[in-house]
């Protein structure tokens, strides 16, 4: 039954019922996390053969000793692969250390304080740079430009990605704006894949943004699938080369969620000249990402197909668990208590609550053991202005936990809704 | 015989004598190449069981699950050991990635940009920041200052590390001299070991230095030693601590020429509020530092003890080319044609040529197929004032590259100077 169906008498009553299982799941002294984004211990071991697996052979294909020092931009064959991934050439690949994140915030510091194209292309010499961000989105993108002072815009996620038009008509107005994050597919929090049209046109924005625009396409979950048939997400980088907006976008993905989510390989992917420039400036700094990690990587994952098959493994073991979420969420269908994402993919769930009660769920949630992402983390800043949205995050814990977990969320959020009704009465 | 005592027919025989052993080199086709303080294949390997050590156990001391995300500065076991290594507490240690230049430079643009304090305490709002390079020195040093447009102010090395009078005279008269660069241990190229009593100035410098004045001690070669009975550098924090100036230092060090000098690991020491700051800073741009490579180095060097017998092996591989290159260059003694360091460790000599004819060497030495560092290369901005300054890397070739390479290399300093001579008469 609706929630608004409900008498004033027979929401008291209901309260009263939701208050008592909830006392009840205080009593249990429970210490379930479902907060972050990590893989669990199972997803882990999968990978345990990464060490061991070079006996004694540390040549890369091209017989660089990777041993040693040398190589800003990585090993051949780590580039091969990085670009099948991200979907760019060779030419255009960068294979980094452990963080994808840290290629991203070395980006868009350089292209803000250095300039994308070496002096005098900086965002800074024009004023203060602004970044649209999608919401609900990725925290730590919102603390990169919170970090390098760039004021973000938000702009509302729809099931097929951005809301384009708002997209274009930001951009159009304000030259100013010289960046935008996305997750493309199985976006964090939300889950949704871009659509072909949405790809496309963010692949246009070049030509009608101000100058050295850049998308930071973070491709994290790019291979990350649920389902033996998995939605497919176009190419970024095919669609910029229809338009000749290569320079336009910063691609980014990692293995951190396919091998060791913090002993992993890094990759980046944008056009030669921008690769160029970005080098240049790593030079001073490095003198090189760690090699040894990136061939033993390669010997472990292979090609597109090795990484395929192992993502079928990660699949097996976490499907479950989102399954599990659902199923729990399933018991407010018909509620009116809120609404929520069934991504086929990804690391995360989202529910939308009830305008002004994701604090109040996430602190009842937290009081009955039970720890999610804070309420507003999936927006700029840190600030939900309709306070609804709450991240659910299923790997890491056992399934039992999740279950468990979701069957306390699932009461925090009845129990909140109920309140905020006979309150508002 | 000096080369001023002889007579100008004298000379004439010697060029010519010189000139035709020069030529032989040249039809010999060499290709022979000392540039680079590289580790050799023969001394990576010795690292090579760092592959496959985890043996499934993936487990750092305190139970972390190194496989998986966080941690920001480093697992306990690598935070204790580069405490050791470094001369700090635990708590004054950071462990990072592969590379402790890139914490160098991070470090640098902090405290240059951001302020190592926080906002309000960065260099560039008081000024145009300036550092002291002793000279010769690093020329990776001199390109992070280069990169962030630090000014380099020269200060001769002496048998005792950098010139303190000048030092002490240089940050007492000018508050936007902000840091200088030190490789206190065999000084890279030099070999020089800092006395304990220039140690103690360096520590007391933060007390006459403008604020957030900062010592980038670039402790690279702390346990390299050739010898079985090494000098030893006195600890740079323990000075410190008795000045109060702990926040003045910032002392690195890496396994990168112990273990995989590409795939090693990075230790920053400085004080507890100064890792507050860097770590702040860090949390925006990475979850971070590879725990894996960490506790794989961890379980293979295990401690102080396990890492001085590790590097007694790297001693016996390289000493000989170190002697090598003294044995060679002796045939210089008493010539008058220039001088050169014999250090007991460290990745390299040093040669001072006559005046004005480095770069005459080095081209003499490229053209007979001998590479060398650039001359220049060893003071900021490529310019050695007085065109004398040559450094020899014998690590990475083998010992009879490395015993062919001094004796081209002794053929071109005789008759690069024989040749001044006869031009000078």
């Amino acid at each position: 039954m609706e929630l608004n169906a409900y008498s004033k008498e027979e929401l008291l009553a209901l309260e009263q019922d939701l208050a008592q299982r909830y006392a009840d799941y205080q009593q249990a002294g429970l210490k379930l996390d479902i907060t972050r984004g990590k893989p669990g211990a199972e997803q882990l071991a999968l990978s345990d053969a990464l060490d061991g697996i070079l006996g004694g052979d540390y040549k890369a294909d091209n017989g660089t000793d990777v041993r040693n020092y040398g190589g800003i931009d990585g090993i051949p064959e780590a580039k091969a692969f990085g670009a099948a991934m991200l979907g760019v050439k060779q030419e255009e690949i960068l294979v980094g250390g452990n963080s994808s994140l840290t290629l991203m915030y070395q980006y868009v510091e350089l292209c803000y304080l250095r300039g994308a194209k070496g002096a005098g292309s900086a965002w800074k010499d024009e004023g203060a740079a602004k970044f649209l961000c999608p919401v609900p989105g990725y925290d730590r993108h919102f603390t990169v430009c919170e970090d390098l002072g760039i004021e973000m815009i938000t702009v509302p996620m729809t099931a097929t990605g951005p809301d384009m038009d708002t997209v274009e008509a930001l951009v159009k107005a304000d030259p100013m704006i010289k960046g935008m994050w996305c997750v493309p597919k199985y976006s964090n929090p939300s889950g949704e894949v871009y659509s072909d049209d949405t790809v496309d046109r963010i692949a246009a924005l070049g030509q009608i943004a101000g100058q050295h625009f850049r998308v930071m396409w973070d491709n994290a979950y790019t291979v990350h699938d649920l389902d033996e048939q998995p939605p497919v997400l176009s190419g970024l980088m095919d669609a910029c080369r229809k338009h000749g907006t290569e320079d336009n976008v910063f691609i980014t993905g990692s293995t951190s969620k396919i091998t060791f989510a913090g002993g992993g390989v890094s990759f980046a992917g944008t056009s030669e000249d921008n690769l160029k420039h970005l080098k240049k400036w790593f030079s001073a700094m490095t003198i090189g990402p760690n090699k040894v990690n990136q061939l033993r990587h390669m010997r472990f994952l292979k090609d597109m197909d090795g990484l395929r098959a192992h993502m079928r493994k990660h699949a097996e073991i976490i499907a479950p668990k989102f399954d599990v979420v659902q199923q729990r969420l399933a018991a407010l269908t018909g509620k009116g208590m809120g609404s929520w994402t069934n991504p086929r993919g990804g690391y995360f769930a989202s529910f939308d609550a009830l305008p002004g009660l994701a604090k109040e769920i996430v602190k009842l949630a937290a009081d009955a053991g039970v720890k999610l992402t804070p309420a507003g983390a999936t927006f700029p800043y840190g600030k939900d202005p309709e306070d609804k949205n709450i991240r659910i995050a299923p790997t890491f814990p056992g399934y039992d936990e999740v279950d468990q977990a979701m069957q306390v969320f699932v009461t925090c959020v009845e129990l909140a809704s109920v309140r905020q009704r006979i309150s508002a009465l």
